[in-house]
């Protein structure tokens, strides 16, 4: 029981041997993410289409739940770019953006998604990530980043624009572009310049000045934090929100109000898929963070439980005014690198965010919309890499393809359908691929016991006898492939009189493939083949032998490849 | 040139070497399927509900093109009893039975059927028929089979009654059981059970007086044409017909008319579906008899050309007022049987039938319709066999689980519903399985350099060392799952320095699995463990050598387990 209470609820373990160091440490790490955050929570609310409080909503109730029943010690809850841009993709369709609609379905969409991800934790169905592969992933990655990016350039340049895939906003951008206002552009490009050499060149410059990579990182990750602080000062000692730059403005100093999601079945249903993919994309990218992170410390992860902590933010952040939320890449390296030990470090930057909440909003009434889009275009645009393209071409051109078109089609078509695309046809590529096996015909390999694939190695074989070898699992969709490539082997040959199947790489055999086989053993005899199998596994033969297809074969089943051969060219 | 014209020709093949001694034999398996073809062409016409003639039309122009373009040597081409099921459920959700229009969607499924099945041979994409499991496949013929039968009740009592999944069928019976008519129902029963007694009684006596089985089983099949003059003499001497007895009534005396399917694209859209899965259910069924037939003369079939054989004979079928067709078992086997040597067998078959159609058909006036449905129900009963659910039961749950939902779902919901959802969860069942692999930690057995699970088998281990033998190829699917199962593996015991994965039964790797061995090598990595490969094999090896992963692998790629353990021990 207390084993148990323990498994769901992973703060009893760490809780009880929490001691002063700890907390040090963890104070410290959530001061500085607390100070990364503000804006970053205020720029992914803009992004999901909503105002720029309920980012700051996000990141406090969630982060308090996910420390209660998350595993990861590090990981850090709250808005992330790519799933913020699915919950607009999503709620765009639905209702109108900047109604209380809209905010309403936002509450919708993070209770759904926090339903399902704790439905899949409690079932253990956390294996249905898994069928995202990681170049789908990476293509899906790469083309959200420069969807948010395109869909920030609005708010660069201070015009109108909207649209859900790249075409839809260049073309939006682009017809908008006669009413650009100047000083939202050099504000916007100044911002992201700024940016951008924090990044690429303020690192170096650092590391030069020799302080640690970790402290480094840090520094780096609080650059978002001084454009924030000069850009609001300038738009408010100058005026320029009378001059057309649009500020973020009012923002009611509160913290995170209770809130009620609909629970409108036909809003439910319409948000089901999206909900589904959207915890499924942000369970994937919190679960590869949190095991990176725990594999430096040896710290174990559970997936499974990983669901629920998600689940349980997610249900929190439709409570309390936010959005969908999972642990992010970015900010769960920096509470890492700053020396996070628990998640009570989580809990402590859920405090700050509260007290930012409450007291700081008045002093980002004159932050320009345009410095939060700078800090959004310079986070995502850092995870667009086109590589996985060419690696993959070199690799495997079945993943080549699932990532192409995850990447035109997220591009195209917009996300849903691109991420959709990409695992549809990457399972129809996996199953293509073993529909067809590789079958070598083998050989004896000249005074050894081993057999090579006769159209690679110089190897013995005896005319009567051909040993076929299939590197795959017999099954459904592969099994009456083997039916005809023995087949067409053996009827033209009529020197044949024994089929040697060797089943050493044969992991499993279904019943389509076994009565394949048996029809495969009845068609041999009628040609007076005998078909024998060799180095078949323990578990296969297992299998086999609660059927009659053993009893009815007309050859033997020999231990070895070697001992076949030899004792059947003896007769 | 030559070898390409007689692959898509095998006309070309057989013609050349064609003599009179093939010529007498296929003469006379002509004549007796032409006998045999007669009641069920006409049977399966109503069952598809369409008008009696229709069945002989479908059964002789598709059967000339097969004999050109198909590749079986035996097989027999027509209406079939699932086929003609699938066709009724695609076309009553469309139109009304009995109506022209009902006829002309019939021809438009038939052609819509024959080019679906064209595409996938011109294409090569016969493999896509192996998505549908043997086990899905027997349950879905049995639940059709039932299906078949209780569509088939209405006629054998005279009632009327609707309906195309079992539940409805058996409501629609029991509401208009007061309809019944008595005679109709005594034609009915006394010719079912005749039926019956020919297959069961019949056989073993004209064994018992010493005839061949083959000629048995000829003479068995044509019990239906007995029945079928004996009852139409019935109804005739007696004057039935006015007594409430359906009869079949005129029939044009005419060849297969010329007919032009309806293109119009908004039906062509609805029956899509349907035709694409009637393509598949006849290519596989046709395909599993032509094969059995094959093998017994040692002749190849080429699965990409029956399917341009069953297209052809599709596209015959709506040009001459047809409807969906495929190769069937019985008439199939019985033509072999009865001696066919070539297709021209096939070409007789249609000239008898076609003389059928020009001159018999006023014989068949007052055949009654109870007749023509006592032998579709003793046919498709033959087709019931539960025993699928048994054997699957006790050799693969998961086997069990698809054929289980495919004879529920065909029952309650009907045949495509049905056929879909068997394909899809044997698709996932797969899927879940490969998913989670099984994965054994191996120790040496004593004085060998075997390595076996430590589960099973006494073995020597050392605490430094762990190995572990996935037993399925690593792709996106369960790539993460090693991840977990590596780390939860590790980070619990401290003793360890090096992980072996011992690659035997890995048939491939793909990108995911590679990007996941990466992390798990640096994951180790950051726990000071070093990972080390053995036994992998020659292709998966070219592969890893594409890429970098080789050289930033912490430990080795041993050729063998043992020399990898011998190595690592001595350390």
């Amino acid at each position: 029981m207390k084993t148990d209470l323990t498994r769901y609820l992973p703060i009893l373990a760490w809780g009880r041997t929490y001691n002063r160091s700890a907390l040090t440490n963890d104070l410290v790490a959530a001061l500085i993410v607390t100070i990364m955050l503000i804006p970053q929570s205020l720029a992914y609310a803009l992004l999901a289409g909503l105002p720029a409080e309920a980012g700051l909503y996000a990141s406090i109730v969630p982060i308090m739940l996910y420390a209660v029943f998350g595993t990861s010690r590090a990981l850090a809850v709250g808005p992330v770019a790519v799933v913020s841009l699915m919950t607009a993709a999503a709620l765009s369709n639905i209702v109108e953006q900047g109604t209380m609609g809209y905010a309403v379905a936002a509450l919708s969409l993070a209770g759904l998604s926090g339903v399902i991800l704790l439905a899949m934790g409690l079932f253990r169905l956390g294996f249905i990530a898994n069928f995202l592969s990681h170049p789908v992933i990476a293509g899906f990655i790469t083309a959200s980043g420069i969807i948010i990016a395109a869909s920030q350039l609005k708010h660069i340049f201070g015009i109108d624009a909207h649209g859900h895939n790249l075409l839809e906003l260049v073309i939006s951008l682009v017809t908008h572009l006669g009413e650009i206002n100047w000083i939202t552009a050099i504000i916007g490009i100044l911002a992201t310049g700024f940016l951008f050499w924090v990044r690429k060149g303020l690192k170096p410059l650092l590391r030069n000045l020799g302080l640690s990579s970790g402290l480094t990182g840090v520094l780096v990750k609080t650059g978002p934090v001084a454009v924030v602080v000069l850009t609001t000062l300038a738009v408010w000692l100058f005026g320029l929100a009378d001059k057309g730059v649009k500020i973020v403005g009012e923002v009611p100093q509160s913290l995170p109000p209770l809130t009620l999601p609909s629970f409108s079945p036909d809003l439910l249903g319409q948000l089901l898929l999206p909900a589904f993919l959207i915890s499924i994309i942000g369970f994937v990218e919190s679960i590869s963070v949190a095991q990176t992170l725990a594999a430096k410390k040896r710290q174990r992860i559970d997936p499974d439980q990983e669901l629920i902590g998600l689940g349980a933010a997610n249900i929190g952040a439709s409570l309390t005014g936010g959005f969908p939320v999972t642990g992010g890449f970015s900010r769960s390296v920096v509470n890492f690198d700053a020396g996070a030990e628990t998640p009570a470090a989580g809990a402590f930057t859920a405090i700050g965010l509260a007290i930012a909440a409450l007291a700081l909003t008045p002093l980002i009434y004159f932050l320009p919309k345009a410095t939060l889009a700078a800090t959004i275009i310079v986070a995502v645009l850092s995870l667009v890499d086109f590589s996985i393209l060419k690696r993959s071409w070199a690799y495997s051109k079945a993943d080549f393809f699932a990532v192409l078109a995850t990447i035109l089609l997220t591009l195209a078509l917009g996300v849903e359908i691109g991420v959709s695309a990409g695992v549809g046809l990457s399972i129809l590529l996996h199953l293509y691929k073993s529909s067809k096996p590789h079958i070598a015909e083998v050989g004896q390999v000249p005074n050894t016991e081993h057999f090579r694939n006769i159209l690679r190695h110089d190897v013995l074989t005896d005319p009567s006898i051909v040993t076929l070898r299939v590197d795959e699992s017999l099954y459904f969709a592969n099994a009456r492939y083997l039916e005809d490539k023995i087949h067409n082997r053996v009827a033209g040959d009529k020197d044949i009189r024994h089929v040697i199947l060797q089943c050493s790489a044969i992991n499993e055999i279904d019943l389509s493939a076994l009565e394949s086989l048996e029809a495969i053993n009845e068609r041999l005899q009628e040609m007076d083949v005998c078909l024998h199998l060799s180095e078949v596994k323990g578990p296969v033969m297992d299998r086999l032998q609660r059927e009659h297809f053993l009893s009815e074969l007309s050859g033997q089943v020999f231990l070895t490849q070697f001992e076949a051969v030899k004792e059947l060219e003896s007769k």
